[in-house]
């Protein structure tokens, strides 16, 4: 059983909740950290909310997220340079330590100009995050979104972005959602490990059926990843940060979002 | 622009059709070749169901499906290996000279044992597969099947099994719908070329934003698959087979199905 103090959860876990009550009701639910969405920022600057929500008792684990980099146009690309900027401001105002990358990709654009565009976006906003010390997590999300979220869609992928540009603050977010399927997986977490790219580490579960792409995961043990595997893992691997709860889900977010939180507390202890 | 000659339509893609429908209106649409799904064959006997389209002009493609190996219990793998090889009965009477192998997955049983019995059964079903002369096409599936459809998720897992059992009647159905993320694509279909084991080539398009994980997939052209270059792969790599309009749609298939064989017609002139 996991100690309930790597135990995180992400806002946009429990959406309806505003950022007040997650502060409120995730340290009397027992969770230890969170990990911020930007919408949860709309109305409170990160540097009030960060400290809020560490006067709560919570430590904040990430803020996602940023990315998108590659686009059509050189200026659509500088622009999502220049946002990438702010949100790592954003990022050092709240004190999390990492910012997230959902990476992005464009529909027919193909995915190698896509992965060099991210490689080259990356670089470009690396120096603003080593200024402001915020380390940059490549999220790999799961082949079914790379149309149009993201380009690199294994750990390998992202270990080869963070070879090339060989920086302390460039590493990886893994999430079982999107990894699990890979059967190079072991292998690309222990090499991630041994660089010291492991920076974050996402848990929900997969549904079958799946019946929405987004919004229709699983919390844990309601689906089919070992998560107990996959943990084993990336902390054979040495990491020891915490495990972070994301999951969209209509049906959760429909249900009431304090049960929901006991409910995530139950599955963490049972299923991971 | 492709010859016409080399297209064929699965009857799945116009699945309100009879197969009575589809040996009338294919030809008339220019269509050269059928893949047949076993749901089509309820009403008439394979043997019956064979000739009629081939007096009708087409040429028989593939017998779709086969597979589904993976069980918790032996006997119900036993119950699987018994149906594929009724299943070669039924290609050989309809006189497909290729069964399509959907290989399965059990949610919750690790991949790595699912793709043990995969191959374990594939080795069982290979005998009577040689005794009749069927080819046995395995499709990877894209890794959003992976938790219970099938445990081949990349064209490198099918070329392994392939390799194992070394057969000149086993090799691989390569869909773009599947393959096209696989940043090691272009490597692993010369591999396939250059072993023997390209038997088919399925072609429809991924769409942006897919609203169902299995009946929303796009009209060639409709999405973000550069089916082109894939296709010029497969023929790179010695493939000279039919391109096999494979396409699970709602919505295409509550249109009027003898105009979609004509936009099937044009999208393939125009995209592929």
């Amino acid at each position: 059983m996991p100690h309930l103090r790597h135990l995180a959860v992400h806002t946009a876990t429990t959406k309806p909740l505003s950022l007040a009550e997650c502060a409120d009701l995730y340290p009397a639910a027992g969770v230890g950290g969170i990990t911020v969405w930007r919408d949860a920022l709309e109305e409170t600057d990160p540097a009030t909310a960060g400290r809020q929500l560490r006067e709560a008792g919570l430590e904040v684990v990430s803020l996602c997220r940023g990315g998108f980099f590659p686009a059509p146009a050189e200026s659509e690309r500088r622009a999502a340079i220049d946002d990438n900027r702010r949100t790592i401001d954003e990022a050092a105002a709240l004190g999390a330590p990492v910012l997230v990358l959902v990476c992005g990709a464009v529909p027919g654009q193909p995915l190698s100009e896509s992965r060099q565009q991210i490689t080259d976006g990356i670089a470009a906003i690396l120096p603003h995050a080593e200024a402001n010390d915020v380390k940059l997590a490549i999220e790999p999300l799961h082949p079914m979104y790379a149309d149009d979220r993201s380009a690199i869609n294994t750990m390998a992928q992202a270990n080869e972005i963070c070879d090339q540009l060989n920086s302390p603050l460039l590493g990886i977010a893994a999430d079982v959602y999107h990894v699990w399927w890979d059967p190079d997986l072991e292998t690309q977490i222990k090499y991630a490990g041994e660089n010291g790219y492991l920076f974050a580490f996402h848990i929900c579960d997969w549904l079958t059926p799946t019946n929405h792409l987004l919004t229709d995961r699983g919390l844990m043990g309601e689906g089919c990843i070992d998560i107990k595997k996959i943990r084993s893992w990336v902390e054979a691997a040495g990491f020891q940060g915490f495990h972070e709860v994301e999951i969209f889900s209509e049906l959760w977010w429909a249900t009431d979002q304090r049960e929901y939180l006991e409910a995530i507390v139950q599955a963490y202890k049972e299923h991971c």
